[in-house]
């Protein structure tokens, strides 16, 4: 059982990494982006990887890929508001 | 990082699992219910064992409780009309 958003949010906070304006994109200060990021979203726990298929495949359409970069954006405003290590 | 609310669901579960009207409590049955439930109910992603042990305290008040247990109800019916075993 797992949380597929979990895949999706690392997948496309990679792919946009640089473009959230982070003063630091170490792996604590992106693991708390997609931590932050996963709290605004709708979890989708699966139980199976055809679960997890199918929820990834409807999240890479352009509308859901946006939703979950909008969510990644506020998040890094957050953590680069309060990094969490000096 | 991980989602608080996976051990309390599963805590709930445990301590409720035979008032839920199941037809069948076997794990497969019960990880079919968790799942649905963690659905139903906002994430706490916690990057951190402080940051779990205070949403896990916040869980155990017993209006939070209900909110749980209201959504393992739901998520039982589901299971019970569309059980993913024979």
């Amino acid at each position: 059982m797992k949380n597929a958003m979990e895949g999706i949010v690392a997948h496309i906070l990679k792919e946009h990494v640089h473009h959230l304006y982070l003063p630091c994109t170490c792996v604590e200060c992106q693991q708390d982006v997609a931590a932050l990021a996963l709290n605004q979203l709708p979890p989708h726990y699966v139980r199976s990887t055809e679960g997890e298929a199918y929820i990834r495949a409807k999240y890479m359409e352009d509308q859901e890929k946006a939703v979950v970069l909008g969510a990644l954006a506020k998040a890094a405003i957050k953590v680069s508001e309060n990094t969490s290590h000096q």
